[in-house]
C-alpha cells in the first residue's frame, strides 16, 4: 500500500511539476519565433554535425554507465540515458529554449526561416542541456528511483539549466556576458564560457552532488571489497564516443561556419591529451582512470579553448586530468561519498576548473587571445556552482521526504535491471 | 549427399540468378554516365556525410542483431551485415543503380564530372538500398541459411527494390512522383516520400513478412521460457548507432547542400523523442522496447519529415513507438510469427504508417507544409506493400521448394555460429 | 633488484630518447609558423570531420585488438591505443611535424591564421602518424612491455614516420614527390600515394614485423588449441569503426574541400566491398578474416584511389582480402610467426600492395586518371618498407638488450591487464 501511495504521489508531484514548468514557458517565452533568416545552408549543415556528434556523445554517456556500473543495473543505465534524452528533448523545447533564447517552437514552420536554421540550433543546444541529466545520472547510478530522478531531470533542463544558460550565453545576458554588462564594466572583461565547461558541466556537476550525498551510498558499498565496476571494454567504448563527439561539442560552438576555429579543435586534443597523460601517471596505469582522465581534460578545456594557447590547453588538461584522479579517490575512499562515476570531480571541479583557467591562460601574457579577466571567471563560476547546489539540495531535498528518490533495499539487490525493467542485461545467460 | 546437391543447385541458382540480374542491367541501364557535373564540392562533401552516417548505421544494424539473438548466433549476425552490405555494394553499382536511376558506372571515369557528385549520390543511395537485406536480415535470424538469403537479398537490391524506387524517386517517376505524373493530376499531389518510409522501411518489413512465414518459428520457440535475446547492451549499442546515423538517411536526403533543412533535423528528433517516450509508457520501462521505439519513430518521421510542424512530428512519432510495441507482441505472441527482431512492425509497419501520415500531417491544415495528399499517399504506400509481399512471397516461395531456405535442425540447435562459421562469438569463453 | 634496474634503464633511455628527438626537432624544424592564412572556414570544417573520422579509427582499432586478444589482455589493449594516442599528439606536435612539415606550432597563436586550418591540418595528420603504433600494438599484443613499446612508438612517430612523411608528402619531397624530382625526370612520374597505403600502412606493417619476430611468439601459442580470441562482436565493433572514419582518412586525404573527389569516396567503398568478399570465399566465411578482409581492401585503396576506375578499385580490394587471408595463415600457422592481429599481412603487404597497384591501375591504359609510374611506385615502395625494416630492427633490438621488450613470463601468464593494470575487464565477473 505503501507503495502505491508512493507510485501517486510521484504523479502528482509530476503533474505539478509540468504545471510549475508550463506557467514559466509562458512567462518567459518569447512571442517572436522568427529566428535567423539569413543564416545560410552552410551554417545549418555546420551546426547539424555538431548536433550530430552530441547525440552520439549520449550514447558515450551511456555506454560509461554500463561499464562503471555493476551487471545487475546495465539495463538500467541504458534506458536512463535514452529516456532522459527524449524527455530533454520535450521540456527543452516547450519550456527551456524559450526560457534561455527568447524563442518559441510554437509558431507556424514557415515562420523559422527557410533552412531552419534555428531547429538545428536548438538540436545543438537541446544536446547541451541534455548532458544535465546524464551526468546526474552517473552519480546517482544504481540506487536511484527511475521516475523521480526523471522528474528532478526535467525540472533542471526545463528550468535551472536554462536559467544559467540564459545568464551567461542567451536571452538575458545584458547582466553577466555582453559587453555592456556589469562584469565587463566592473572588470574589464564579460564571462567567457565558450563551450560549456561551466555552464553545461559544472552545472551538471554541482546539481548531481546534493542528489548523492541525499542518497547515499550503495549497499555495502563501504564494505570490503564489495563493489566493482562491471566491464572496462563498455566503459572504454562509452569513453570514446564521449571524446569523438566532443570535437563537436567544443568546435561547432563557434555558432557559425564562418567562426570556425581550429584553435578550438587543437586545444581540445591537446587537454585531452593531457588529461590522459596525467591520469595515466598519477593513477599509476589505472584503466578507469585514464578513459576519463581524456574526458577531465575536454571539460576543462571547453571554456577558453578558443583562447588558449595548444601549449596552454595541455597544461589545463593535465591539471584537469590529475584533479579528477586525486579528487575521486578522496571523494569516494576518504570522504565516503558514492559518486558512482566520478561525475563531481569529473564534470563539476573539472568544469570550474575549466571556468577559473580561461581566465588565467586566456590571458595575453600567457599567450592567449586575451579579453577574459580572472575574477569575471571566478565570480561567475562560483556563482553558478552555488546556483545548482542550492537547486539540487531544494529539489532532491523536496523529493526526498515527499515520494522518496532511493529504490527499497529488495530493489536495490537485486539490481534496477530487474525491479526496474523487469529484464536482466544478458538475459539468455542469466536463464 | 543431399547436402552437395543442395550446394550445386544454390550454386546454380545463384548462377542463374545473375544472369537474369545482369541482362536487366542491359535493358534498363541508360546509355548516359555523365552524371550531375555542376555540383559543387560543398554538395559532394554534404552527400559523402550523409551516406557514412548511413554506413555506420549498418553497423548498428549488425548490433541490434547480436544483442537481440542467442548467442549461438552473434557471429552470424555480424558476418550477414556485412557480407550484404558488400554484395549490395556490388549489385547495385552493377544493376540496381542503373535501372532506378538510369546511370551506368561502366563508362570512363572522366565522363563523371570533375568532383564525381554522382559517386557520392551512389554511395547515399546504396546505403539505403542496402537497408533491404539489413531489415530482413533481423526477422529470418537464428535459422535462414547464409546463401539462401544473401542470393534473396541480391534479387531484392538488384531488382525489386530499384523498381519501386525507380517509380517513386528515380527513373520510371512520371507516372507516381512527378508534378505532372497521374497521381498529381488525379487527385491533387504525387506521392510524397522524402527520406523513404516507405520507399525503404515499409518495402523491407513487408519483403521480410513472407520470408519469416514461410521459415516459420525458431525450434522451441514456443516452448515456455525457451528463448531469451542475448545482451540488452549490444542491442542498445545498435539502436544507438543507428539512431545518431539517421540524420544523414533524413537530413541528407534533400540531396544539396543548398535544399538543406533543420526542419527534417528537428522533427526527426521530436520523432525519436515521441517513439521512445511512446514505448515506454506502453511496454512499461522495457529497455528493448524502449530502444526499438526510438526506432520506430524515425522509421514513421522519414516520408514527411521535410513538411510537419515538429509537434505533429512527435506525433507521428509516438503512435509509431506504440504501434510497435503492441503489434510486436501481437504478431510474436499471440499469432505466433517468429519475427526475430520485430522488423514487420517496425519496418513494415511504422513504414507504411509513415507514408500515410505524411497525407494527414503533411496538410497545411495541420500545421504542415502541404503539397501532399492522404489519397496519392495510401495508395502508393498500398501498392508497394503488395509489391514487396509478391516479390518476397515469390523468391524465397521459389528457394523453399528448390534450394531450401532453412539450416536443418542440428545446425540451428547448435548455431548458425559454429555451423556457418565454425567459431563462436566468444571462442576462449567458449574452449 | 633486476627488475628495479630494468625500470631506472628505461627511464634513462626514455630520457635520453626525447632528448635526442627534441635536438631533431631544433634541428629540422622551420621558424616560420604562418601556415596558409588563405584557406576558408569551409576548409577547416572539411579537414576537421576528417580529423575526427580519424580520431574514431583510434577507437576501432583499440576494438579489434580487445576482440581480437584473449580477455586477459582486453584493458591493456585499450589502455595502449588511448595512451599511444596521447604521446603521438605530444610528440609529433612537438617534433614530427616540424620535421615532416616544415612548421612548428611553438609560435604566438595570432600567427597561425584566422581559422586555424594549419592546426586542423596537424590534427589531421596526427590521425594518420598516431596509426604507426597502433598498428603495431596488434601485432605485438598480449606480451610487449608497456613502456618500452611506447617509447618505440614515440620514436617512430616523432621521428621515423615524419622523415617517410616528409620525404613522401612534405617537407623534402623534392626529391621524390614533386614534379620535379629524381623519380619524376627518370621514370616519367612522382610517386603517388594519395592517402597512405605506403607512407602510413606499410610503414606501420613492417615497422612491426622485426618488433613480432624479437618479441618471440606468446607463450604456449604453438602448443595445441592453447590460445583462441576472446570476442568477435568486439572484434567487428572495431572493424566497423574503422570502415566508417577510413571514408575520413581518405576522403579528406584531398586537402581542401575544392579538391573533394567523388571517386576517393566510390573507390573506397569498392575496395572495402572487394576485400570483404574475396575475405569471405577464401575463409570460407570465417567471421575474423571478413571483418578484416574489409580492412585489408580499406588498405589496399589509399594509394590509388583519386585514379582508379570503380571495377579496378574492387579489383585492388579483392586482392587485398584474398591476400590478407592467405599471408596470415601462412605466417602464423606455417611460419609460426605470432602475430597476433595479423599486422604484416594487412597493413604491410596490403599496403605495399596498394602502392604498386597504383602504379598498374592507375594508368590510363586500364581506365585509370595516369600520372602514375609502375617503377616509381615500387621503387618508393620498396625503399619504405626497407627504411622500416631497419629503423624497427634497430630500435627494438636495442631495447632488447638493454631495458627488455617482453613482459617476464609471470606477468604474461597473469595477463598484461592485472600485470601492468592491476585490473581485470570485468572486474565484476573476477571477483
Amino acid at each position: 500500500m505503501g507503495k502505491r501511495a508512493g507510485g501517486l504521489c510521484t504523479k502528482l508531484v509530476l503533474c505539478v511539476g509540468l504545471v510549475v514548468l508550463l506557467s514559466c514557458s509562458v512567462a518567459f517565452g518569447a512571442e517572436d519565433g522568427t529566428g535567423d533568416k539569413l543564416a545560410s545552408s552552410s551554417d545549418v549543415f555546420f551546426i547539424l554535425i555538431g548536433a550530430v556528434m552530441i547525440l552520439a556523445m549520449h550514447g558515450g554517456f551511456a555506454f560509461l554507465e554500463v561499464g562503471s556500473v555493476r551487471k545487475k543495473n546495465q539495463v538500467n543505465a541504458l534506458n536512463k540515458i535514452i529516456c532522459e534524452w527524449s524527455f530533454s528533448t520535450l521540456i527543452y523545447f516547450l519550456i527551456g529554449y524559450p526560457i534561455a533564447r527568447g524563442v518559441t517552437f510554437l509558431v507556424p514552420i514557415a515562420q523559422m526561416g527557410e533552412n531552419g536554421f534555428e531547429y538545428v540550433k536548438f538540436f545543438l543546444l537541446l544536446g547541451f542541456a541534455a548532458c544535465i541529466p546524464a551526468i546526474i545520472s552517473g552519480g546517482v547510478a544504481e540506487r536511484a528511483k527511475f521516475w523521480t530522478n526523471a522528474l528532478a531531470g526535467g525540472i533542471f533542463v526545463g528550468l535551472v539549466y536554462p536559467l544559467i544558460e540564459g545568464a551567461t550565453w542567451g536571452n538575458f545576458n545584458t547582466f553577466l556576458g555582453a559587453e555592456s554588462g556589469w562584469l565587463a564594466t566592473t572588470f574589464g572583461a564579460p564571462f567567457h564560457d565558450f563551450a560549456g565547461s561551466v555552464v553545461v558541466h559544472a552545472t551538471g556537476g554541482w546539481l548531481a552532488l546534493p542528489a548523492i550525498l541525499l542518497l547515499g551510498p550503495r549497499l555495502k558499498r563501504y564494505e570490503e571489497n564489495a563493489i566493482k565496476v562491471s566491464s572496462i571494454p563498455f566503459l572504454a567504448l562509452g569513453s570514446w564516443a564521449l571524446i569523438v563527439g566532443w570535437f563537436g561539442f567544443n568546435v561547432m560552438s563557434a555558432g557559425s561556419l564562418e567562426a570556425i576555429s581550429g584553435l578550438v579543435a587543437i586545444n581540445s586534443l591537446m587537454a585531452m591529451a593531457g588529461g590522459t597523460i596525467a591520469a595515466l601517471f598519477v593513477s599509476r596505469n589505472d584503466a578507469g582512470f585514464v578513459h576519463n582522465g581524456a574526458l577531465a581534460g575536454l571539460v576543462a578545456i571547453c571554456a577558453g579553448s578558443d583562447l588558449y594557447h595548444p601549449i596552454a590547453a595541455l597544461v589545463v588538461g593535465a591539471i584537469a586530468g590529475a584533479l579528477f584522479v586525486f579528487l575521486f579517490n578522496t571523494e569516494t575512499e576518504k570522504w565516503k561519498i558514492d559518486d558512482v562515476l566520478g561525475v563531481w570531480p569529473l564534470h563539476g571541479v573539472c568544469g570550474a576548473w575549466g571556468g577559473i583557467a580561461a581566465g588565467i591562460f586566456g590571458l595575453e601574457a600567457l599567450g592567449g587571445k586575451g579579453g577574459v579577466c580572472f575574477f569575471s571567471q571566478l565570480l561567475v563560476t562560483s556563482a553558478i556552482v552555488i546556483v545548482a547546489l542550492a537547486a539540487s539540495t531544494v529539489v532532491y531535498g523536496l523529493f526526498k521526504v515527499t515520494v522518496g528518490i532511493r529504490l527499497d533495499p529488495h530493489e536495490e539487490m537485486i539490481g534496477a535491471d530487474l525491479a526496474v525493467h523487469q529484464i536482466e542485461a544478458c538475459p539468455e545467460e542469466a536463464f
